[in-house]
């Protein structure tokens, strides 16, 4: 018997299936702090337990994209360890912030199953959930995986495609229990422009990059427990080079975004999202944003701002995609999201 | 007089002699995630307060390598700045969990020396503790290394060789009070294995495989405050190269064996080890490990494998020695260690 | 209008003006546990809660340098965007330690200009102050630095220069309230040498070099909040290289200097600082010391060291100007301060 895990292939997943993931994990200022030296974050929300508290909140909680990162991170060894192509995410709502102190573990539910015609993959749709110590969701979002069969002889499967709303919906938002902005410090959050400075259809070029190192890119992982061999083995691949986890890329071209959009503060929804091409060390990481949506919430003095965040390799803002419809080589990421502004 | 620490050198140890190591530290969950962030370790316990609480913990503790590197980092400035080699490890155990907010200060005691019959280097045997801000002894092993002499007319001291146990008796094992795995989640915890479904002789194969960056390496040295100069600067060796220390193999190593070993939570008992060759960042690690003995223990649902841990460099599992009886260039680490497992 | 910060140039700034920096920052654990892991630091005051309780103070706080690298960074986007050269530092002074827990701002403001010669730049110099949550000032210092201007054509402002201490007054120095070396622990701090081992004049050494990784200074300089371009997109200088933050190399060298100047506890007084060649990953950073001047603080047991620090590449000590009055190639920094030793 084999002690070690080889992870789900195809055909070992059904729908309504959940699995439930390993490994729970407490979270301090030490994940914070290791988030701040891994990406050029400033939101004053995340930076701040005095800002914070004058948003109405008990203290500043750990970035929103800490959360989704452990979150996946604990889903990988059960979900992803035979994937070929994370394809995509949909749903995604951050239901609860998250701070120093608490205990996050997750679980998986299949929503659908699809097997590939050429029979030796096929692709695993889930939603995935994170919850805390006291069984609060606290993030929950879909995505799709392509993962490769074991045994090519194994029957497909029925197949089964979630419909998946294109966004979420502006009503579906949660906004933090006691979130305010009508008394948000302009100053201390380092830019004026409020909801009603952003134009739908607006182009925001991010002006900063960064050149990514090994070193960082693992360090960011393995912070996320994602063990994922691809990304830290560099035998593993035959061209000898680590594949950077895609979240990487996510969040450092969420934290570029800060000039710019630093009043975007909180990220309450994910839309939608691709990991257009593969990203490695040496390669220098810019974004740029595009106004997609704006709406209102309930809470007072805060708006939602509906954005999509591109990460491109050393370009500035341009095409996303070539005429035959596919992402130009300098893409990375092409994500959809909303986050709550100061009205 | 110069102010700089030349460090002791072999004359400079006698039998008896107590040295009190400098830099108490205080740890947090700093350190914590740091670990994580260099190490991909996934143990449960060390991950969730939630987990150790079920265990009977009142929190999760500090990965117990984090104490040994601590305390091993204290002693590095009196013991071995003139060191040769680090040749072995024995009786170590450990005798209390380390929790953020604890400090720690250590001493070492010489129990031995042989001086080498070149006259230019002797080998010191010295019993290391670990002690707690409430003079709690959190650790303790024997270690022996060769150090160099400075003045090589200095007579040779007598020989004094301490009698050194093969492995600690499983009755010498200290459980953490309050230990109970009567309750223990496999699904959390990530395997199912259990003390009953290792045999004696059973090898792992631990699959994952990590390539080592020098900024990691190096961080994770001083975050020991392990400063001897060979592990920072590439102008010390005639090669260039900046020699990795054997603790981060260690904890690397440990890491890795999560896959197969998941369940191994915590670290009691260091029967002996070798660092077989030295280690150089670009190297890819990967572990497996044989199972060398099993034990219980009186606590409730606590068992003890004894393991040998090894580490290679780029290879899988196969043999440790050559005809000659050498170690293979190959093997870096090979460590025999006991670690509590749920029965 | 654009969303991204362009930065002040030089006809923006005007004397008398107050700029208060965005992005308060809360401290923890995790910034403490990331500097030991950045430097090779070791003093004990800033190690262990218990060693800083027995010299008085109610825990142990971050390191001054934190504080320093904190208050800087924030004050960049603002200042130093656009800077050609960062040309020193005048009478800075901590004023409040700063403990995990603690809210950092920070303003600066601008005590003279003068435009140079050739009409494209200008040099301004500030005053900026670390503010606590408390409205407490932990930290002011003057620097001055060469700033592009955008319009040529802007008409020079009037020449102010503002009259500059060469060094902090002992007088002026502040113990921090409580501080104690009455019963200071050399063991535990890791050296003998006290208050009257030092000698004006007197050179120190420190050994120990560092060769530095792209992955460290980067780390370090977003810990700070320190977002210039320069740092961290090797696409920004023509010669692809990223140049290290000032304040990287300042942290390494004082930190490098625990090695012969261990009970140089506490930085207090900044009386100046050169950067005074760039420096680069792939260089081995080495330091000395030399005293140069001694006074006594009203505190018990407590005296202060006023210390020129030089961190140089790859050498030991030795001259730090050629015959032309210039700094050496090799020569990094050459910083003054005041420390506090035990008496």
């Amino acid at each position: 018997m084999t002690k070690t895990n080889p992870g789900r292939f195809f055909e070992d997943f059904e729908v309504g299936q959940v699995i439930d993931h390993a490994v729970p994990r407490t979270v301090s200022g030490g994940e914070r702090a290791l988030y701040q030296a891994l990406y050029p974050m400033r939101h004053a929300l995340y930076s701040s337990d005095e800002f914070a508290r004058g948003c109405g909140l008990p203290a500043s909680p750990l970035d929103d994209l800490i959360t989704f990162h452990l979150v996946l991170g604990k889903s990988v060894p059960d979900i992803s360890l035979n994937a070929v192509a994370n394809l995509g995410y949909a749903e995604g709502r951050w239901l609860k912030p998250v701070h120093a102190g608490d205990t996050l573990r997750a679980s998986s539910e299949v929503l659908g199953l699809k097997q590939n015609s050429n029979g030796t993959s096929g692709v695993v749709y889930l939603r995935t959930r994170g919850v805390n110590q006291r069984d609060e969701t606290v993030l929950e979002y879909i995505r799709w995986v392509m993962v490769r069969k074991n045994d090519t002889e194994a029957p497909a499967p029925e197949t089964v495609i979630p419909e998946l709303a294109k966004a979420v919906a502006p009503e579906d938002l949660v906004v933090p229990d006691g979130l305010d902005f009508s008394r948000y410090d302009y100053t201390l959050a380092g830019e004026p422009h409020r909801f009603g400075d952003y134009e739908v259809g607006e182009v925001i070029g991010h002006v900063d990059g960064v050149t990514i190192e090994e070193a960082e890119h693992m360090m960011a992982t393995r912070l996320w427990q994602n063990t994922a061999k691809v990304h830290f083995d560099a035998t593993f691949r035959p061209d000898g080079q680590r594949l950077i986890y895609g979240g990487h890329v996510i969040s450092l071209a969420r934290a570029l975004s800060f000039n710019g959009l630093a009043n975007a503060q909180m990220v309450v929804g994910l839309n939608g999202g691709a990991h257009a091409n593969p990203c490695f060390a040496g390669q220098t990481v810019k974004a740029w944003s595009e106004v997609l949506d704006k709406a209102e919430t309930g809470a007072p003095g805060v708006g939602a701002l509906r954005l999509r965040l591109v990460a491109v390799n050393d370009a500035s803002v341009g095409e996303l995609r070539g005429e035959d419809g596919k992402y130009l080589p300098q893409v990375l990421l092409d994500l959809d999201y909303w986050a709550l502004v100061p009205v």
